[in-house]
């Protein structure tokens, strides 16, 4: 299917520098972390109204737009299944308004997180949704996946910290939700409607998000463990404590060896996983809650904790936490990245089970998580390519979803749905979430142009 | 409009005791804080699934239902304008689960909101939102009007803290949205879209909600202002420092002077406003957050800073506030309780302007306001009955909206539209906005069933 040429002639005179059609472009743009297919045009227009005129023009010529912020999704989100155009952010990137005195920022889609963290940490504020990709993942991505990370523990996801959006309707109406209000109950919440809607019902172009005082200090603690299980009951029990860490990230023992291979890093020889934990707050309680939080994983069997002794210990460790992934990525031949959530009394459990599972189907299963709030990352390493182990995988994939629900999990706690997890959102939902679910998608798209081919349109139960 | 006779009949066969038609039982249930109306009949089921067959029945005979907790509304939310039946949740009312090690309680709708906040702090857990009304309101009716109070200018509002909902559908149909875990993104958020609907989409029977570890201390302050510019003034200062008071109440003169009528309670006599300001935490902490608070304070005007010396003293501070609206009402003929919110720098300028409407208007208009978050409550006492005074109190709620709309406010910060604001939901929200409103809740209830004539179906743009 090629693209209509009115509408081409249409969006290359609208976007002169923002129209890209070479095949090398095509390419650039036609994948993320977790699938491929390629565009036929695509277009980055440098405003909402922009935007909206090329929401309108594809909507008039029946044609997909897929949005699309980094390109950092592990689910194929981004990835325009349908050809058509994918719509990127990446010339709206401008923080629009940072406002100390109202400790809320609003920014264009495009705008890179880390940017934004760095921007408002210059005015003594804080913007805590850090996801792992946050120096390359885009504000737009992170509303629509509403994106967690590793601050979630303490300080929850996107969605909690929005406070209105500007956004794009298939055929090119311009929606604005909320506005800059700490309160506001004024309609129904589209805001968080849209957030995690997985570019599906708008294209989201602006977002006003609520900022916190900075944190006076932070301090960074490692913990080595003679076994997973006991890493996951430490995060349990800190949990269960009356602490509340800001950061509670679990690797085990293959991942630590990728991490040691790819950088200065070492780690005790009998260590089965490490924890890196941290709290923030006034200065003068960090040592208490850290000599306690010990006190707690050596109860459980930590055999060495150590508080990083100065910010290059503690990026040191974050440096093993964020490379690692791409550490394993470049030793194997290829890699999955699964999202699962459990309630953290039941991570033990899960962990367990999931590394049984890797065991039972003969693939190799490295386990991140951000263990504070219940979030799991396997990580399966295998060959898609040879057909034992895709039906390997396929058959792990499975049971790991069986086992995540069957604990009371979720079969995404923040990647999304997407491509990857459609065939199994039905487990999960039930048929009136999923009915209302897919009226909601018509009310706001009825010619399903918005990045079909997804979620709840892809899930194999169609009403 | 009477009950169909089968109808009667089978709802008194489902609920023996929870059938309620004498006409005394009729008055209890017809009214909230700020209208009224019969309905036929009032039914209390004592269960999700008494609530569905409820809902299946109302739907066969095309009747009306409008949800109810505990009649708190100041909107006329909770009542019946078109007739019909009123579900109670009274007799839903336990706390199903609540899991220290999960930091998440499961509570039946009915549970009244204070219950559950001392439930969880037997375990030395927490749970934040705290309306005004938390020692009679219900959690259904929290999760109804996404309920917010005084601690919402540090921990947010209901919707920060549900992870999941079990909800009855107009039909009858049982949907669950979300579940038990910290981070969920599988599907759209209905959990949030239900959260603030004003049961127009559902009936909301179970809610789940995360919890926190209590704070270790709290510390009040009382702060006397010559002028409540200058208190809200304070305020914005306060909020723009790196400081997170987790109350910030702004209460004028008017106020004080009903409360000192009421209760053993004196205020300095130069005091124009009062602040009422908390901070909570790490007990080593909050002495010097409280003198730098104070030291904000005196550069902004403040004559007199107290730091309550006990809890007795402190609990002195909360019954004024909390004592206060009741005491003004005891003396006025009558008393409308408004709601807006503004961006915490804008406070001062939005309490200028509303004290300089009710002048204009000749009207009483006593200020006070959960200010961290720029939420106020300006209360206008005047007697409905007296044509000229109801024309200036109309007069005066459209001239303030403008002002509030004016300053990038919004309608309602936490009371919700009800039949208070619908006539003016337009000024604030899109044609888009109000046409995806009125897709969504076709979705949710085709025939319009579920607490018909408020909010959007009642503000006066039809599509």
């Amino acid at each position: 299917m090629s693209l209509h040429p009115e509408l081409k002639a249409a969006l290359r005179k609208l976007l002169t520098t923002g129209f890209l059609d070479a095949p090398e472009d095509l390419r650039c743009y036609s994948y993320d972390m977790f699938a491929r297919a390629e565009p036929e045009t695509v277009v980055l227009p440098e405003s909402t109204e922009q935007a909206a005129e090329v929401m309108a023009l594809a909507q008039r010529y029946e044609t997909p737009v897929t949005p699309r912020g980094a390109g950092t999704s592990l689910t194929g989100g981004p990835t325009p299944v349908r050809g058509g155009l994918v719509l990127g952010t990446a010339r709206m990137n401008n923080v629009l308004d940072l406002s100390r005195a109202d400790r809320i920022a609003r920014v264009q889609a495009g705008v890179v997180t880390a940017h934004l963290q760095r921007a408002v940490m210059e005015q003594g504020l804080f913007y805590p949704p850090n996801p792992t990709s946050a120096d390359y993942c885009t504000l737009g991505g992170n509303v629509a996946t509403n994106a967690g990370g590793a601050s979630g523990v303490k300080y929850g996801v996107t969605r909690d910290y929005l406070t209105g959006l500007t956004a794009v309707l298939p055929g090119g109406e311009i929606l604005s939700t909320g506005g800059r209000c700490m309160k506001d109950v004024a309609g129904y919440d589209l805001t968080r409607l849209l957030c995690g809607s997985e570019g599906r019902l708008a294209l989201v172009t602006e977002a006003s998000v609520r900022l916190l005082p900075k944190p006076e200090a932070v301090r960074a603690m490692s913990a080595y463990f003679p076994d997973i299980k006991s890493t996951a009951e430490a995060v349990a029990a800190i949990m269960s404590s009356g602490y509340a860490p800001c950061t509670l990230e679990l690797m085990d023992r293959a991942f630590l060896r990728a991490v040691k291979q790819a950088y200065e890093f070492d780690f005790p020889a009998d260590a089965q996983a490490l924890l890196l934990i941290e709290v923030d707050g006034f200065e003068t309680t960090l040592n208490d809650q850290m000599q306690a939080i010990a006190r707690i994983c050596k109860e459980q069997g930590a055999f060495q904790t150590t508080v990083a002794a100065d910010e290059a210990e503690r990026q040191s460790l974050w440096q093993a936490r964020r490379g690692g992934t791409a550490a394993l990525v470049r030793q194997a031949s290829f890699m999955v990245s699964l999202d699962y959530a459990v309630p953290v009394s039941l991570l033990p459990e899960a962990v367990d089970r999931i590394g049984a599972l890797g065991g039972k189907h003969g693939l190799e299963v490295v386990v991140i998580a951000h263990a504070g709030d219940g979030n799991l990352h396997p990580l399966v390493i295998y060959d898609p390519k040879d057909t034992a182990q895709a039906a390997a995988f396929a058959a792990f994939d499975r049971d790991a979803c069986n086992a995540v629900l069957e604990l009371g999990g979720t079969l995404s706690g923040e990647h999304g749905i997407g491509m990857e997890k459609a065939a199994h959102l039905p487990r999960q939902l039930s048929p009136a979430f999923l009915r209302l679910a897919r009226e909601i998608k018509r009310s706001f798209d009825p010619r399903d142009l918005l990045n079909p081919g997804k979620c709840e349109s892809a899930c194999g139960n169609e009403d």
